[in-house]
């Protein structure tokens, strides 16, 4: 009965697919006259974990996703047509695009859909490295981390998008790095592909990895992470707070314990969020550029085919199924 | 039986009172030949929340007392003897001494045993408004915190010694501050004699203490308190985290269940000691010695006669006996 039915929803999905195409080669898609829309083809979507958050209905920095409409996120798209002064067809763009081959972006601003300039470098770099979780990286760890030469920096979830830039910016800088990820192949990435100084699975192993202490953490799990790196900070440690992942599916948060050690140890938490600093992009983009062209930063991303694998890869997040930045190729070009 | 024992006890403590006297009349105490020491005659003893971490092994910015020493903390004293070239007879001084009648202080340094340069303000006032608790308010508030005119302004155990004085210097910069005490008596003291706009005693009635927000919290308290405090914070919101005292007599701390809000908020947490900031302290006492001319600032101690009571008093801090900043007098001169 069951493979029955899986074959019967395959057929159907080819057909679909089919009447599709035909559509496409016979329609011309324009955006309606006289709009201020854009009509964008997207070519790659990012996987976010911040996007768990509008799944619920909890009062946040930005509104729940809208049942019965696409799922919107970050995403890289080459512009159709457009009714908007400010891109015109041909043009490659970054920003917030929905969860769907075609999306009409509805008078859409520089600040959330950002014209590529740099169309030389990979355009799905623009989901990552390039884009929001690269100036994520970029200012929470230079401008709310503080970081000084030789300090040292411990990076969790530090093979995701975030992470894998930050442990990079701390070597840059002459810090000493360790990364915790969840496997042993993400160890391997975190110090021989990154460059860590070392990494590390589990959080028991904490104070042997940092005989010293850690000067700065660089947050993205949250929780029993947090209460561990508390133990192990050194004083006057700082906290740049960017995500706490291993929270999202949790009913309830887990307690932090060690709240108490902020006080005796003088440190600094700063929590920060990247839509508060988009302003810094125009910058970062050419040193990230530079980088990129000296073969200063590496960068990993997991990639999955066609657009109805994209749930199953955003909800890997949360289980740390990718390896690198996740990354949804719906066309490449 | 047992009165028959409390009776018999009293009488020896009269008993070793009267030898005691009778040997201070007949013994001229003199500190040791060709040391640099300092013999206090201890009139003022400070009772503050932090003493109660060194009555625990836990690795702190400070060692635990030393069982069969007597309990050190903040006094103030009149130098009855000295070996020591930055302290002479009749000096009156605050800082760093023992819970005992006299205290040899072995080569004490100006940081911790400071010259009191106005005597003519109460002496017991350096216990508190004129010493380390002034300090940790005035910093805590003014240097941790970053206040603007205008801002909204919480305070927890907001009648304690730090609480009172934090309430005051935010409503000096045209802050809305409200305090948190722990009884009828204290949110009228708060309300009436300290100036705060208002005054609670349960954190459920924050959200409408606060309709718009918390921009300052000044955290005295933690635990529940803090995630109370969390969830009503506003965007960019500060925490200036001095103590945590409903934490401190509990085997485990409360989990602490908001910390991502820390992020959504934007909100920076820092821990700050005094004893990083004494040397603010001259321009601190001018600035208060002026607000006590000008009657700026109201000031509330409860004041236990004896020694021998000064234990019961420190114990009482955690259930929030005392009103106001908690004073021992040893002697008045």
């Amino acid at each position: 009965m069951r493979m029955e039915a899986e074959a019967k929803k395959g057929e159907m999905d080819l057909k679909r697919t089919e009447i599709m195409a035909k559509m496409l080669n016979t329609i011309k898609l324009k955006v309606p006259e006289g709009s201020n829309s854009v009509l964008l083809k997207n070519l790659y979507l990012s996987c976010d974990p911040y996007m768990r958050g509008r799944m619920t209905n909890a009062e946040s920095y930005i509104a729940p996703f809208t049942p019965g409409l696409p799922v919107m996120g970050y995403g890289v798209g080459k512009v159709i047509d457009s009714g908007n002064p400010n891109y015109k067809e041909g043009d490659y763009v970054w920003g917030i695009t929905g969860w769907e081959q075609y999306s009409l972006l509805e008078n859409p601003e520089p600040s959330t859909l950002v014209k590529i300039k740099y169309t030389d470098l990979p355009l799905s770099y623009y989901t990552g490295i390039l884009g929001m979780p690269g100036i994520t990286a970029y200012v929470g760890f230079h401008e709310i981390a503080s970081p000084k030469k030789g300090e040292f920096v411990f990076v969790s979830a530090a093979s995701g998008a975030v992470g894998q830039l930050v442990g990079q910016f701390a070597k840059l800088m002459g810090c000493y790095v360790v990364g915790c990820a969840g496997s042993k192949e993400k160890v391997d990435l975190l110090k021989n592909k990154f460059g860590f100084d070392d990494a590390l699975t589990t959080k028991k192993s904490m104070t042997w990895y940092f005989p010293e202490g850690i000067d700065i953490y660089f947050e993205n799990v949250g929780g029993k992470m947090l209460d561990a790196v508390l133990a192990n900070m050194r004083l006057r440690g700082r906290i740049a707070a960017c995500g706490m992942i291993s929270q999202y599916n949790l009913e309830e948060s887990e307690g932090v314990r060690n709240n108490f050690l902020v006080i005796t140890k003088r440190i600094r938490m700063e929590g920060f969020l990247v839509f508060d600093h988009l302003h810094v992009y125009p910058k970062f983009i050419e040193v990230m550029k530079q980088y990129i062209a000296e073969e200063k930063i590496a960068y990993v991303e997991d990639t999955v085919q066609v657009l109805e694998n994209a749930p199953a890869a955003l909800i890997g997040l949360f289980t740390g199924r990718n390896v690198g930045k996740q990354v949804i190729v719906v066309s490449r070009e």
